[in-house]
């Protein structure tokens, strides 16, 4: 067949036409078999285990060498000391793309932890097989599209995120964080110990997979840094890529060195790494789901620079915020005086001198000057982006803007606002930080969510992630790419 | 009266017999009535309106004069141009104490709100008045114990904190925030445009008052530094104080200039002066809402040194932990044998060179070997305090360790463990970060929250929280007051 000729070899990893799942067991729910059957795959499914006949409706094989199929991709699930053995039969099957979710190999840091994962690419090496091994100690792939997961509960919508992730811990909360937030992805690929697949490789694959826009990375170390180097550079004029790092301190990179058997490498070598390929540095979870929200839900809105309208209720707090803005490398330029004019008639309280940024106070609640307000901004050509801070406790107030009906059209207003300004080409970010109504804040939460416009936990957090949207289309313009 | 003798001046502000509102109606439906109907304040209330005869219950005055009762403390709110005469009226009716809600005076920086200030501080001084005036441009007081609030919906339990605040939107997020996490205030004081009692004078009455242990402040610039200095030196040695500082860059400091009138100061003085005198620099208003939960719920246990011990579910997690815990100051030593040894009997996986951080992996979900966990590192000599990473997800799981059952056993379980770790002298904070189930986390964070356990949205938060918690025991230590 031609397409299979022309198809990456890794492109049965997410899309097998059919799976066995070795060490499938009822002690633990029948996990493995529901991950996929809760997210619809539509392959065939082999459940392999000498102890049962069948379950969930699927009939059980027990060994690899029974199934009277072809296998495109099999998950090994069995204690670290069978899986040496279950290779073989793959092997021997000519399976060509394995998961090994089992644990207790290099990573235990023990001679025969080191010993056992040394086998099995010897076994590979051994019987000259182009087999090929993600893992161990690795929970593997999520790919929506064709239903394959390593959790029941991961979303069934597919989306333009493609995040490759040494831990598998990490892959799981972007996955579920994801969902939250209706940030959905691409692929998600846990690649534990990378004992035979390098990180490169899985990053080479979703540099040219089509479904993915946006890539971002958890590593604890680099094996073959130049190589990587190389294709990073390649990757980011098409593909923001951001990652984070693993063991930047010296406690930290024993701890990934124990973790999945990686060393760190130097500071100085990352510092550099992340200098010359536009690749995105960033420090926390939070930081990485933030930055891949804001490309996700901006994309193809750039910033054209660091130039930022930033809205707030408070002046105190316009004056924090101000402060977080500007030390991350944002500039609060002064409007033009048309804006300040603009503004002047419409919105309390503006000072003469200064309208960015701008704390609407009472104006909050006065649905003309807040249009009139958003949209001066939005049309000023001071400005390259928006950043607008909502506390909810400003809505849902004692006082007389409370009405049922305000929140309602002030909600409304500013989605319908920022969309526009969105559609002329600026990107727009929301801060929500949790103050009171908790509860109801995940509810209206969900409005900005659904109309894709970029919503944060804080303003520190926009901030930051708008930084790194800047950041990129610096890097673009600096390498001739826009 | 002896004791009205030695009361401090500013005393009345917080517990007046009396308070008259000028300005009350029914334009804002009562605004400043129902703040102080809302948490119950049991003096007598004036409402001064001359439009109206009585609402609310209340009996209402068409002017100060005509009250025929002595008056602690007057809230003015009547717009700018009729404050002067207002002031005057409580002159000669021999008030000690006003709060000017009204803005539109130096903060505007025109002229005329320079000067309509200013005639109120040369008014004062002809009249050789001893009255004071807090603001204008501020919410003024809320004062639990005493009833007395500038928001309707502020909790009325009082606490140990006291907060003093230039603006008067952090004023209210901090007390809307600290109700829902349970941190209660002694006192919150908005200061706005300080143009007759100075931030020096109000942390002044929080260091004498016996309610307040713990201080909190968000300045936009300093107009006595040397006093201040001196007063913060001599404070902090009793009382932690926490400065949250608002214009710290060139845009900032032009955006508090606009605020409220203030001259930010540079931040070398101010490096210098938080460097000579303790007190506690933060840089946003979630970090200081964090700082003081840590210092709040663990009062009386600060930390012995900076080395703690990390427990997280994932490996990668305990990574990046590690890092952003090491990054800012904090020491991730390694364990004691002994220690490392009870836990290898029981916790899976444990690696012969790392325990700490510890990665509990699967046995987060065997209490057995949970509580070994918890009970190893809260015993362990070389450990000082304990961060412990919560994610509900682990909980709430598809796989068999959701039981219901297990939720409750796991939360009292872990409750009870640091309860009793914090009794014996170390502190222990929780880092509970929302990745899935948000709605439950904000339950289960209540089971913290009600055991006075800090818990913090991501682990940056705690450790940032903890280290400035590190800062002032070494603080103490150095200047040899612990």
């Amino acid at each position: 067949m031609t397409s299979e000729k022309t198809q990456h070899p890794f492109e049965k990893f997410f899309y097998p036409k059919s799976i066995a799942i070795v060490g499938a067991s009822h002690s633990n729910d029948w996990f493995w078999l529901r991950n996929l059957i809760s997210l619809d795959y539509h392959g065939r499914i082999y459940p392999i285990n000498p102890k049962y006949q069948s379950a969930l409706g699927l009939t059980f094989y027990d060994k690899i060498a029974n199934v009277p199929y072809d296998i495109d991709n099999v998950i090994i699930a069995v204690p670290a000391k069978y899986v040496h053995g279950v290779l073989k039969e793959c092997i021997l099957k000519g399976v060509k793309l394995v998961t090994i979710f089992t644990s207790g190999f290099s990573e235990l840091g023990t001679e025969e932890g080191k010993r056992l994962e040394r086998e099995l690419i010897e076994l590979k090496e051994s019987t000259k097989s182009n087999i090929r091994i993600l893992g161990p100690n690795c929970v593997g792939i999520y790919c929506p599209e064709s239903g394959l997961s390593f959790r029941p509960d991961f979303a069934r919508q597919s989306g333009h995120i493609g995040f490759i992730s040494q831990s598998g811990g990490l892959a799981i909360n972007m996955g579920l964080r994801g969902k939250v937030l209706k940030m959905f992805f691409s692929k998600i690929i846990s690649f534990g110990n990378a004992a035979d697949i390098k990180p490169v490789e899985l990053l080479e694959y979703l540099a040219q997979d089509r479904k993915t826009r946006i890539i971002g990375m958890y590593l604890e170390g680099i094996k073959k840094g130049p190589e990587f180097m190389k294709l990073l550079k390649k990757v980011t004029v098409e593909k923001p890529v951001i990652i984070l790092r693993g063991g930047q301190t010296d406690v930290g990179a024993r701890a990934a060195l124990s973790h999945t058997g990686s060393l760190a490498g130097s500071n100085q070598l990352w510092n550099s790494l992340f200098h010359q390929t536009g690749a995105i540095p960033v420090n926390s979870f939070e930081e990485l789901v933030d930055t891949l929200l804001a490309f996700d839900f901006n994309y193809r809105h750039l910033p054209k620079g660091n130039r930022i309208g930033l809205l707030s209720v408070s002046g105190g707090v316009s004056v924090v915020n101000t402060d977080i803005c500007v030390k991350l490398g944002l500039s609060i330029p002064k409007l033009t005086s048309e804006s300040i004019a603009t503004l002047q008639t419409v919105v309390q309280d503006v000072g003469t001198s200064v309208a960015n940024p701008l704390d609407l106070a009472a104006s909050f609640f006065n649905i003309q000057a807040l249009r009139t307000a958003i949209e001066t901004l939005g049309k000023d050509e001071n400005i390259d982006s928006i950043i607008i801070e909502i506390a909810n406790h400003y809505i849902y107030t004692p006082e007389q803007h409370g009405a049922e009906g305000y929140t309602q059209l002030f909600y409304d207003t500013v989605l319908r606002l920022l969309k526009k300004i969105r559609r002329a080409g600026k990107p727009v970010l929301v801060a929500f930080p949790p103050i009171a109504h908790e509860t109801r804040r995940i509810w209206d939460r969900k409005l900005f969510i659904d109309a894709k416009i970029p919503i944060f936990s804080s303003i520190m957090a926009a901030a930051q992630a708008l930084s790194h949207l800047v950041r990129y289309s610096n890097y673009l313009k600096i390498t001739g790419n826009i």
